[in-house]
């Protein structure tokens, strides 16, 4: 069976994220107050063939520590629809 | 009251997502097998000041449509946490 696997990785809240200090420069020029913090980071979307959910999960954890992040700068979270 | 709103911008799917492509081939090369599609977008974090939910997620769906989307090549989702 397919899965749909998403997997969040945000940069880590002890470090400073350049691209979300960007947005916020960017909303405040555009004049939209009321957003007080603003980070940037990926969204994975995986198709993941597997027997069950739990193998689904683990091979998409695999992926996610071996390729899509880098655990010196990042953190994820993992979520099957 | 500050929400925690995710934004997730995904590209359209009925575009190619090159990014998605090299994924896929660095999990071919690492043998991880199972995965049959990688689509990579953004996740985007807001913290949002606001009177209640309805309004903060008007306010992000209005900073998505301004400034974090494109919509000839993405599509977005807004979630309060």
């Amino acid at each position: 069976m397919t899965y749909n696997v998403q997997v969040k990785v945000m940069p880590l809240k002890e470090l400073l994220d350049p691209q979300g200090k960007a947005v916020m420069g960017g909303l405040d020029n555009l004049g939209l107050k009321g957003i007080e913090d603003v980070r940037v980071g990926k969204n994975i979307s995986l198709q993941v063939n597997a027997g069950n959910e739990a193998e689904a999960k683990k091979l998409a954890e695999e992926a996610t520590k071996k390729l899509l992040a880098n655990p010196v700068m990042e953190y994820f979270e993992i979520a099957i629809n």
